[in-house]
C-alpha cells in the first residue's frame, strides 16, 4: 500500500571524526522516503527552495518515490548544520535555517489523498496537523516529534497525539513529555493520551514497541563503523513503516517484524554521510543482516 | 558444581529517590552469593571485622552459601556510602573505608580447593590474582572489575585478564580498559588480551556477550520499580555464573541461557535495598519473570 511521509527536506552540513561534508543531500522526509522505498511506493510531502539542486531531485525520482507533493518555492532551501563528536550519541547543531520551510503550506496532492499509511515526520505539530486533515481516512498514521515541539508546542502537539495509531520518539523525548524518568511508565502515559503504539527509539541501545497487550524490546544492531549518525532516527521508522506498509496490516507480529527491519535500515544508514550507504543498499544485504542480526538475539 | 567467589563482604548505607538505608548487608560477593545459591552452592571468600553483626552472618547461613572462608579478623568491617539521584544511572560514592580489606591475605580454605567454577568479584587486581594460585585447575574462571583498577593498576589487571576465561564488565570500563568507543571492538580487543569471553553490562539496556564465534545481544528487562541500583552488576555475575556451575558446561547455548538468568535475578535485586528482594525471592519467580521476559525478546 501506498505511504506518505511529509517532512523536511534540506542541505545538511554535517562534521563527525570520520570526515565532513557540505550542502549533503538530507531532511527527516529524505531518510525516511530512502529507508521505506526498499519495501513500499513512497509518496513524499514537503517543500524546497529554487536553489535545491537538480540532481538530488533525479536521485529522489529514480526510486519508488513520488515527488508530486514536492514543492519548489521562491527562496532558500531548509539548511542543517551539525557536529558529532566522540561517541557520537548527539548533534550539535552549529545552524538552523528554515528558509521556505518557515512559510510552508503543506498540500498534499489529489493523488496523494487516498494513502492508507502515513507518517508525520519530525516538523511543527500545526503542519502535522494540516497534512492529516487532508488525507481521506488513513488506515495508519504514525509521528516523530522532538524536544523543540515538546518545549514550545506541547498544547499542539497533543491535538496530534490524539489523532495518530503511533508515536515513535526517542527516549529522552519520551522522558520530557511524560516526565516520567522510567521509560515504560512513559510510554503508557503518551498511550493514554491516544497512540495505540508507542515505539521509544534508543540509539545504539535499540527501541521498545509498546503495545496494548505488552512490551517488546528489541537490541540495536552492533554497528561497528558508524561514520555519520544523521538520519538514523528517520531511516529507522522509514524501515518500520515502509514494511508496514508493504504487509499493509498491522499487527502485534507485523509490528514487531518491522521495528527490526527499521533497526538494520538505520545500521547501514550511519554506516556512511548522507543517503549515500541507503543508495547502494539492496534488499540482499537488508535481508542478510537481518538473519545475522536475529541470530544475536536469538537466545533460546 | 560448587562455585566459588572472592570479593567484599561490607556494610553500605545508601541514599535513593525512593529511601535511605544505614549500615545494611553489602558487598560485591553478597550480592553475588545470593544470586548465585538459586542455582548452585556457593563459596564466599571474604573478610569482615569484629563488629560484622552475627544475624548478617546468620542470614548467609541460612543459605547455600558457605561462609567457611570469610575470615573474622580484628578491626572494622568495610563500609561504603553512596547517593543514587535523578535516573539512578550511577552512584555517588559520599564515603568508602576499606578498613579490614585494606590488609586482607586471601586464604582459600582446604575444602574450596577443589572449586571448578570460580568467580572473581570486584577488587584488588593482585588480590583477584593470590585466589586464583590457590585453586587447583578450575574449570570456568570469571572476573569483575571497575573503573579505579583500570586508572591505577593497568598491568596487575592484564596478567589477571591472561589467566581468565570470562570478562565481565560495564560498558564505560570496557572503553576505557580499551580506548575504543565502539563496544564491540573493545571486546575483542580485551579477547586479545586473554578472555574467551566478555559479558559488556549496560545497565538497564541490558548486555552483549561476546564469544569467539559471535555476538549475542540482550535487552535489559525494563523494570518499573527501581528502588535502589546497589548490587545490580554483582547480581548479574551471580546469576551467569550460578546458572554456569549448575550446568557444569559452559557453552555458548549455556552461556546464553546464564545471561538470560543474570538479567532477571538483576532486575529483582533493583526492586528493594540491600538483599532483602532476593532474600525473598523463590525460583518460581525467576522462572515467571524469565518466560515474560523471552516473550518480550521474541520478535519472530
Amino acid at each position: 500500500m501506498p505511504l506518505l511521509v511529509v517532512g523536511s527536506v534540506g542541505l545538511d552540513s554535517v562534521e563527525t571524526p570520520h570526515g565532513k561534508v557540505e550542502e549533503v543531500l538530507g531532511g527527516s522526509a529524505v531518510y525516511f522516503s530512502w529507508a521505506a522505498h526498499f519495501f513500499a511506493p513512497v509518496r513524499l510531502v514537503g517543500v524546497v527552495g529554487t536553489d535545491f539542486p537538480k540532481h538530488f531531485r533525479e536521485l529522489l525520482s529514480k526510486r519508488a518515490i513520488d515527488t508530486t507533493g514536492l514543492e519548489e518555492i521562491e527562496g532558500k532551501t531548509f539548511r542543517w548544520r551539525g557536529r558529532y563528536q566522540g561517541n557520537m550519541h548527539s548533534a550539535t547543531t552549529l545552524a538552523v535555517e528554515l528558509n521556505v520551510f518557515e512559510r510552508y503550506e503543506p498540500r498534499v496532492p489529489a493523488t496523494f489523498l487516498d494513502s492508507q499509511f502515513v507518517f508525520l515526520a519530525n516538523g511543527l505539530p500545526s503542519l502535522q496537523q494540516r497534512v492529516l486533515e487532508q488525507i481521506r481516512g488513513p488506515e495508519f498514521v504514525a509521528a516523530d516529534t522532538m524536544n523543540h515541539w515538546i518545549n514550545e508546542k506541547k498544547g499542539e502537539l497533543l491535538e496530534v497525539l490524539k489523532k495518530i495509531d503511533a508515536l515513535i520518539l526517542n527516549d529522552e523525548e519520551a522522558r520530557q513529555l511524560t516526565g516520567h524518568p522510567n521509560l515504560i511508565k512513559a510510554a503508557r502515559s503518551i498511550q493514554a493520551i491516544g497512540p495505540k503504539y508507542i515505539i521509544v527509539k534508543k540509539g545504539e541501545h535499540g527501541a521498545i514497541l509498546v503495545t496494548p497487550r505488552g512490551f517488546f524490546l528489541m537490541p540495536g544492531y552492533p554497528t561497528e563503523h558508524v561514520k555519520d549518525p544523521t538520519g538514523a532516527g528517520d531511516s529507522f521508522a522509514g524501515g518500520v513503516m515502509g514494511y508496514l506498509a508493504k504487509r499493509g496490516t498491522v499487527t502485534e507480529e507485523t509490528l514487531k517484524q518491522a521495528v527490526v527491519y527499521g533497526t538494520i535500515i538505520a545500521s547501514f544508514n550511519v554506516e556512511d554521510f548522507s543517503i549515500q550507504r541507503l543508495n547502494r543498499l539492496t534488499m540482499e544485504d537488508i535481508e542478510g543482516r537481518k538473519r545475522e542480526f536475529e541470530a544475536m538475539v536469538r537466545f533460546h
